[in-house]
């Protein structure tokens, strides 16, 4: 009913509408209307009323509900299903669990708020509630196997730099899914996957994003590493027009890899690199070395050439050294 | 109490204990000896006893509890913890749900009967109760990475072929983990996991092997295609030393991969093959194609060499060809 209300007060626009035409259209008493109304008002909506005339909504909360987020979706398999917490410890925990409980392919969970978000290897991430974008989306593919879904983290980053980029913003992709900005990160994306050997039973991307965060609120220690988009935008940027700009470009990809496969998806990915050709550090399981980021591999592995040999990296943390710089920091 | 009753009685052998002295040597009543008494033997302990002498063992269930187990176990990981369900549907499903909840590396799963147990895609499989060995291990690999995931099930398979051909009986390894004697399937191995992209939260290995089957207990729709240990040993084989001979070549496999890598297990996996150096015809996603099998590669895919090239098989059916065999059948 909650729904229907608003569709109403969003078609009239300007308009006023009274509670009387509300009521009748949907059939319900105009003490349902007011209750309504006043629970709207509640939760964030601006609705302004005047005796004679009725309601108008003057404004809408900037927050992610599937109410809110469900006119601006394109697609047609991510956020057909949205499951929306106001605040919760980790949306790919949440994911997890209604993908083991049946959610179909393309599921979405979104939040305000993450108490416990993390990133890849455990490392602690914090955003401010209702600054952020943070969800989750639901991968149920039958067309490639458990060793290719690490490729899946690649074509999360190729979404959301596309639909960063089309806000008029430059980012690009450093390996395997960092977006970043001038050097600053932007984005945390962590995946996981519950398989057999031959078959996935599910993947859970989780995506986390700076995006209304202002430059004083990033805690001392990362000031200098990561950034938000309304800082880089000069103003503050719509949520929810960004987070359906990523599922539709998510979709998309994610329709076209399991109908030809990835490589198309690499070269998306290989054009918004921010790594390859450059000189890096790589941060490898149990060592270091350092070498040139040559590409990425049919795996999505990195290629370095390094002094002994070229090597491919599948895991593990690669930085970019500056220009002319020698030797060790 | 009833583990150490049991162990006063085994130690005792053939020579009776009174009920007094258990007591004594427990600290509890002699009504607390009776009634663990009266316990085992509905557990089905054969235990006799004798006005003025006291208790004897006489005969032990053919059970796969962990105090039947314990003194059988040689490692020092596998079985240290060991969650027994006489009846249970799924010894992957109580392995993924105790790993879910911390259950440690080496965790150990047996059932005596399995109500919804499956193979590989989901595919039915049946054992009566107290006829197989069923059981799951809880793996937390930290020294490689999830692509490497699928190697574990051949692992898997080169420590039943090891441990069934200790007991004098000869099997192989039909790529990746069938084990089969005389063409008949005698194991199934159902590897599941759950990870991100860089790191394995768990693996959990479920084996279902036929051991005390008659042949008249086989479905018909199976019994050209699978058999028992019973059947080729000609008699009942020990489910208890088969279960902890098992445990300790799959704990002596699992530390050597940590520590040196793959390459030494498949070189063990070749030896033990029955498929590579014949002709098969591999039931691929999409496809069914013919060709002789070659070798297994570096990530334990099937090298196969056909009419049109070599072709690397990472999933699917493989079929030995009957020497001579030409055409399709």
């Amino acid at each position: 009913m909650r729904k229907e209300i608003l569709d109403l007060l969003k078609t009239a626009g300007d308009t006023y509408i009274s509670g009387e035409e509300i009521a009748d259209k949907l059939g319900v008493t105009r003490t349902a209307v007011w209750k309504h109304i006043k629970e709207l008002r509640r939760a964030g909506y601006d609705i302004v009323s005047q005796a004679h005339s009725g309601y108008a909504l003057k404004g809408a909360p900037d927050v992610l509900t599937p109410e809110e987020l469900a006119p601006l979706l394109e697609g047609s398999l991510f956020g057909t299903n949205i499951l929306y917490h106001e605040e919760t410890r980790s949306t790919n925990e949440d994911g997890k669990a209604a993908a083991n409980a049946g959610a179909p392919d393309g599921t979405v969970v979104v939040t305000e708020f993450q108490g416990t978000g993390h990133g890849r290897l455990s490392r602690g991430w914090f955003c401010p509630k209702g600054e952020g974008v943070l969800f989750s989306v639901i991968l149920r593919p039958t067309s490639f196997l458990p060793q290719e879904a690490p490729k899946c983290t690649l074509l999360a980053a190729v979404a959301v730099a596309r639909a960063i980029r089309s806000l008029g913003l430059d980012v690009g992709i450093k390996w395997p899914n960092d977006i970043l900005a001038g050097g600053k990160k932007l984005v945390g994306i962590l995946t996981e996957m519950s398989a057999e050997m031959e078959r996935i039973h599910y993947i859970v991307i989780g995506i986390g994003i700076n995006v209304n965060i202002a430059a004083d609120e990033f805690s001392p220690d990362i000031q200098d590493t990561a950034t938000s988009l309304s800082i880089l935008a000069g103003h503050t940027v719509d949520r929810r027009q960004l987070l359906a700009a990523i599922l539709h470009e998510m979709e998309t990809l994610y329709i076209a890899v399991q109908k030809d496969g990835f490589a198309p998806m690499f070269d998306a990915w290989r054009a918004l690199s921010v790594t390859l050709g450059q000189d890096v550090s790589v941060l490898a399981p149990g060592e270091t070395f350092e070498g040139r980021a040559l590409d990425i591999d049919d795996t999505g592995a990195l290629l370095v050439d390094t002094a002994a040999g070229r090597r491919r990296v599948l895991a593990g943390d690669v930085s970019i050294r500056p220009k002319g710089w020698k030797g060790k920091r």
